[in-house]
């Protein structure tokens, strides 16, 4: 039996005509090193190919030979173009059975969704000789794992849900039982409202100070996450170093740091207004929901968040916030007065104690010299005194929306904390 | 010089830690597969290294010995992890020299955002002698290309928007010249509500009828898209190709195929609108505003669509759009009777000709056995009497959420074709 070395090094191959042509970002790559990383394994290479039997069989073996451990994600579902467990089956000699609980397993998740199992979805249900199965409680193909002459060998589905389910129920578990006790790990903290120069200049001559550990900057549509790594230690040695490291960055970050790991904006936002007892109302007009949207995706959001407008046209922001028409003609719809009455109303009409408000122009149309495209505006009423900011924000109509959601979150956070 | 060859194959280095440890997605890497096989450069490997100099001198190296021809990402930021250019400087046998150009562009591009650049940035105004730079109108750290004994590398920023521009409008172009007219097609239909097995049946043995076209099927939050790729033809051969397999697949597919390409469901359903003359209104509990940010997502959406209300509460379902407390009482808010209660009141309230109401169960609470997780409710008016349906959908809260939003959109489309 092939064992793995407690620093053991391993390969992932990624299984999809698509990944070689680029119509689909592989996700599945990111979390399967983030998870691992985390039991001390370290991805060491990612070989994408495509639905081919010989690409497939050579990347496989090749793979095995390096490195003597590798997961495959996709190639396990039910169309034609699945053909990862045959290969397999061959690389270590054994044969392909039809296995009888993984098809119960799957007649019954159909029948859940009122369903009955294709033809096509048969060969799910075969497994090579020897592997163990690894149940998909989230979908139809099961995982599998298997060790033998060639090494071990991990496969997955491709659909992301059900990788990730795999990946933390399944294999994390049992690639933690074979670890020695060294581990890879990282810590983020994230900050948003301040661009990545400015936070460098922050930050300073940071590195002698945090050495062994490496500090890295992530920029995105939320802000600039700070990422800080550390290698090859002791779990305990990890955390105590990766703390104080953290704490130091936060405090250079200052207002702008909100929170640490995959903390999202939304989440302290609702927390902050629930700690003060405060129902939280919104007004969209150029993101058109997605304030809203960031906040519902946090479980339990009912209890703070009581609901918003999404007044896209002027007739509704004048007929569902109450914004007077003549505000919005002679100062334009995006325009400080303009987004003062749409939170004020918010406020009034949708029964919140505190309401922020956004209209801008996210282009590619509608800007102009004294309004580019970018332009947002950000009111805030409730608690006290209405107040709005106006803010200039990059990129094209996505990641405008994507920012302009995120500075409104920022601004009712700041708001809520005064 | 070195010369790309017409069937060119390319490497594809990826620098930062963050890609190693697999906090970051690397969306990047697929983009320029797909944008590169339209002008038949293949991406043939895929390198992850972290933001450790001899890493990256190791990576850049060795896929310049094999393959002669190398993109990396990354690594030309502000900030103190960026080391590429010094290494590839290095490895040309080049000096790095202060470009006054790229210098007084970033300085420009500062001043547009009302800030002057730190210090920090002066880096990025370095160039290796010989590189040919590429301008990055969207962010501070230019594309480089450069050609030499050891092959031809181009250099790119690794912020999405900046490196898919610089793609675009200056990477793409330099490698269509040198192109002989053989190209990596692909073309795709796009389906949603029917599931993948399901899909399968309706194709049957469509391989041999569309050889040596393949047929890869893509399931996704928003459906299953149908993806056929042809390799190694010419661009005519290619497209006619594509077109009569594209045909074969969108006919079986039936109602379920809404589009092509990227198109978006939301665009679909606003284009259906505009041309009969409909304004569209929303009003959304467990989506919280999602249905709306996909529908304006669409540049131009405003001539369609009115806007509409996130009820997230209970109390806003009766104060916005008039549902009676007694039904929500007797039914509960994910019910039939409430979801066409939801969308009368949009119709009335929203000056709306049709409108669509969401309400359902995202979870993780909330479920039961009646109504479990992934219960949601879709309710139709306008135009003709309300009606309602009822689906339960698989996947966390993100994952119901998106794929009511698609159902949403989905049902909403068919009421506009009957």
């Amino acid at each position: 039996m092939h064992t793995l070395r407690a620093d053991a090094d391993l390969e992932l191959v990624t299984i999809g005509t698509e990944l070689l042509l680029g119509f689909t970002v592989d996700t599945n790559g990111a979390e399967i090193a983030r998870v691992l990383s985390a039991q001390g394994v370290r991805v060491v290479r990612r070989t994408a190919v495509a639905d081919r039997p010989e690409d497939i069989r050579q990347a496989i073996g090749e793979a095995l030979r390096r490195t003597g451990a590798v997961i495959t994600t996709g190639g396990l579902g039910p169309t034609r173009d699945d053909i990862t467990k045959q290969i397999v089956a061959d690389l270590f000699g054994a044969q392909l059975r039809f296995d009888d609980a993984v098809w119960q397993n799957l007649v019954e998740r159909f029948r859940r969704f009122g369903r009955v199992p294709a033809a096509s979805n048969r060969s799910q249900a075969e497994v090579p000789e020897g592997a163990t199965v690894l149940p998909n409680r989230w979908g139809t193909a099961p995982g599998l794992w298997l060790e033998g002459a060639p090494g071990l060998i991990v496969m997955l589905p491709g659909v992301p849900l059900e990788m990730r389910k795999l990946l933390e129920h399944e294999v994390a578990p049992r690639f933690a039982a074979r670890s020695a006790g060294r581990v890879i790990r990282s810590f983020t903290v994230r900050t948003t409202g301040v661009p990545e120069s400015s936070l460098a200049e922050r930050m300073g001559e940071i590195e002698p100070e945090i050495a062994p550990l490496t500090l890295a900057y992530l920029p995105g549509l939320e802000g600039v996450d700070l990422r800080l790594s550390v290698w090859g230690v002791s779990p305990d040695e990890a955390d105590q170093r990766l703390r104080q490291a953290a704490d130091l960055v936060t405090a250079r970050a200052g207002e702008h740091a909100y929170g640490e790991g995959e903390t999202d904006l939304a989440a302290v936002v609702l927390e902050r207004a629930r700690r003060r007892g405060l129902r939280i109302g919104t007004a969209e007009s150029c993101t058109g929901g997605l304030v809203g949207g960031r906040l519902t995706e946090i479980p339990g959001s009912s209890d703070v968040y009581a609901g918003g407008v999404v007044t896209y046209s002027n007739e509704l922001k004048t007929a569902l916030l109450g914004v007077p028409p003549t505000l919005i003609e002679e100062h334009g719809a995006v325009s400080e007065p303009v987004v003062r009455a749409m939170a004020e109303g918010a406020v009034n009409r949708l029964g919140a104690d505190i309401a922020v408000a956004v209209t801008g122009i996210a282009g590619p149309g509608g800007g102009s010299e004294e309004k580019p495209v970018g332009t947002v505006w950000i009111g805030l009423a409730g608690a006290k005194p209405a107040e709005a900011r106006r803010v200039v924000l990059g990129g094209e109509r996505h990641d405008i929306r994507a920012r302009a959601v995120q500075t409104a979150l920022f601004f009712l956070l700041r708001r809520l904390s005064e």
